[in-house]
């Protein structure tokens, strides 16, 4: 079954809002097995829509519209889909006595051009919506199918939850399963180089690479009438790329690095302390996104001057005169004196030149240092990011995090 | 001039990931008055791409592509878009070069399929990319011209603000000159109630109001053959809106609320010091996001704990007994405390629930202090705010912000 995605409005069209809507529809027809090829953005323009609607059934069997549903004159979506079906719009009464009884609520009287809202096809499934005064509709004509729906998320959203997601699943016998597994430590290229027999083997489960800002995720999804069979499927697969790169999965779906390594302190009953330089706060504020986290993060602080560095982590002047502020000396010193100071079981510390200034043939722009003391051993690593200042400070944030995963593992 | 936008991604057509390349481009577009009727979103797809250009091309002069140039046998726009203007793809030698120079200034080697990046049609622009291993591409044939540009926003973003929005200006004769206004404490619906018939009387210059996370911008936007012109056009619109609503502009165009902050901080030769519990290092990190704030940043720390609150800050444990930590009382003492513990001019603080659990009746979720100690005075601001436990740490380290810009600015 092929749907197409089209979102009406000029909103849209000229980038005033974002297309949240085409994010959900797409997301909520791949989980039910419905197949997206090409997703659409239109204005309220009668002739562009309806040669839209013309490409669209070419390639596709359904529909779905959001936007253009309201009272005003240039919401003529639902008129498009009529004339383009053939269907003359009819008042319905009914429809206009729960229009009013929806603006009675609110205290309101509907206006004379509200009345345009309660006009439908004779032969539709009017959907109801409880959000707002426009009701969706599902229009049919042989095997062609549009469902419309209103634009605004909070209509929208509960009407597909409500009424169209049932019904479009009764048209299919297909489960479409995911599951997604996020790594860190290796790159889009090298992973798919490493699985590349696998993944064009594959046709279910299908097998995709996404590159994120400081991860590559890989999402398995199969197709089966069954749940069961769907789920071996996916195992399968996954543990043939866990044989090959296993060592670089951090979790699975929706979890995020912070997240696990913030589990893992809690559940370890680890203590931890945060001494940030060029992160600037990153790590610790990273951490504490977790809401469980207080009982293990004890304290961070954001030493950015040599001052801050000796005073508050007893950094040796020594130290920093001799190695400078940006060496692994001065990383291992801020990560012990942290430790040491609170009393905790690990302590994570970042030092690096952010840039855009700052770099030296030396000690070049991107050149950071994580050091970690964990319960009396201590660990040093040496990076070379490069970007931005905003870039470097996040991928040394991560490698900080992703340095504390691996060290709470062993 | 007319454009169409083409996302390439099964990401985006599987409801991975929100389209904001779209919204990107949709908007600058509009504002150097290139016409955009139609977007698209496709997969990485040979035979639906190829397509979708035809179509495309029956409508609009332009088609501007983002996503599918990356080293992978699915990254297909470019040879698609080759294909279609019949143009056979070469090896470019340096590209090939900045490409392994990219990679090493990572310490990585490239692989194999990276090589792929370094193809491109013979007669073409090449577009730089120094945020990532794809270079963007211009291709013409008769009065069709294809923009390509990479899918991740970071690298998309600058390529198009660095090379394509004046090449598409170049095409056109009028020029189109804007100015954003960026306003703090009001709503886009107050903005717009007290603005609203200089907005409805303008066509030259446009006038656009966006919502953004903490902010609302204005954007003013003249069209003229003439720069002189457009400027004054747009400075007597901008007057009038200073005229009503003036109080609430933190700053114009790109620039930052941090780097405001932090640029006042710097010439008022004020030093700083941090004290975060829910914002959990959140304030201090984008005081550091400007490169030269560490002659004024003195330390920030984040005092999640009880503990640490009283040990780092000295808040006495009398205050944390009888008013709570989340107090304007306790939120006063860790300005003052870490003011006072580095000698700094400045102390600021947060304390709050940030949730999702946490709250009571008399201390909801989204309560929270702001502490400021600035020369010997004290302020606190209490606050609610709403949402997730994640957007209420945002708008929490934004209202420090801005607290915190207007004692500098008294």
């Amino acid at each position: 079954m092929k749907a197409e995605i089209i979102t009406v409005g000029t909103e849209i069209l000229l980038g005033d809002i974002v297309n949240t809507n085409s994010q959900f529809l797409a997301k909520e027809l791949a989980s039910i097995g419905v197949e997206v090829y090409y997703q659409e953005t239109v204005g309220d323009n009668e002739t562009r829509l309806l040669n839209l609607l013309e490409e669209a059934f070419k390639r596709s069997d359904i529909v779905i519209t959001t936007g253009g549903l309201g009272p005003t004159n240039d919401d003529i979506t639902k008129e498009i889909a009529a004339k383009y079906f053939n269907q003359e719009l009819v008042f319905y009464s009914d429809i206009w006595e729960n229009i009013k009884s929806y603006f009675e609520k609110l205290g309101l009287k509907p206006t004379e051009n509200n009345k345009k809202q309660a006009y439908f096809p004779k032969d539709c499934i009017i959907l109801d919506n409880p959000n707002g005064t426009a009701p969706g509709v599902i229009l049919k004509k042989e095997n062609k199918k549009i469902i419309l729906l209103p634009g605004p998320p909070k209509e929208m959203i509960p009407m597909f939850n409500n009424s169209v997601k049932s019904y479009l699943q009764s048209l299919t016998d297909y489960k479409l399963i995911s599951k997604t597994l996020r790594f860190i430590g290796i790159g889009e290229s090298e992973l798919e180089e490493k699985l590349i027999d696998i993944i064009n083997e594959q046709s279910n489960p299908t097998i995709a690479l996404y590159a994120k800002e400081n991860e590559v995720t890989i999402r398995i999804t199969a197709k089966s009438k069954d749940n069961k069979k769907a789920n071996d499927l996916i195992k399968s697969i996954e543990d043939k790329i866990k044989g090959r790169v296993g060592k670089y999965i951090y979790g699975y779906d929706n979890t995020t690095l912070e997240e696990i390594v913030a589990k893992l302190l809690v559940k370890n009953n680890m203590t931890i302390a945060v001494s940030e330089s060029c992160t600037g706060g990153m790590v610790s504020s990273k951490l504490i996104d977790y809401p469980g986290i207080s009982q293990s993060f004890m304290e961070g602080c954001v030493t950015y001057s040599n001052e801050a560095k000796m005073n508050r982590l007893g950094v040796k002047k020594e130290t920093l005169d001799k190695y400078g502020a940006v060496s692994s000396e001065t990383a291992i010193e801020m990560a012990v004196g942290i430790a040491k100071n609170l009393n905790t079981n690990i302590g994570l510390s970042t030092t690096g030149i952010a840039g855009p200034g700052g770099g030296t043939d030396e000690k070049p722009v991107g050149l950071v240092y994580i050091g970690i003391y964990i319960n009396g051993d201590v660990k040093v690593k040496k990076c070379n990011f490069s970007g931005s200042r905003d870039k470097i400070r996040n991928r040394a944030t991560n490698e900080a995090l992703n340095l504390l995963r691996l060290e709470l593992l062993k």
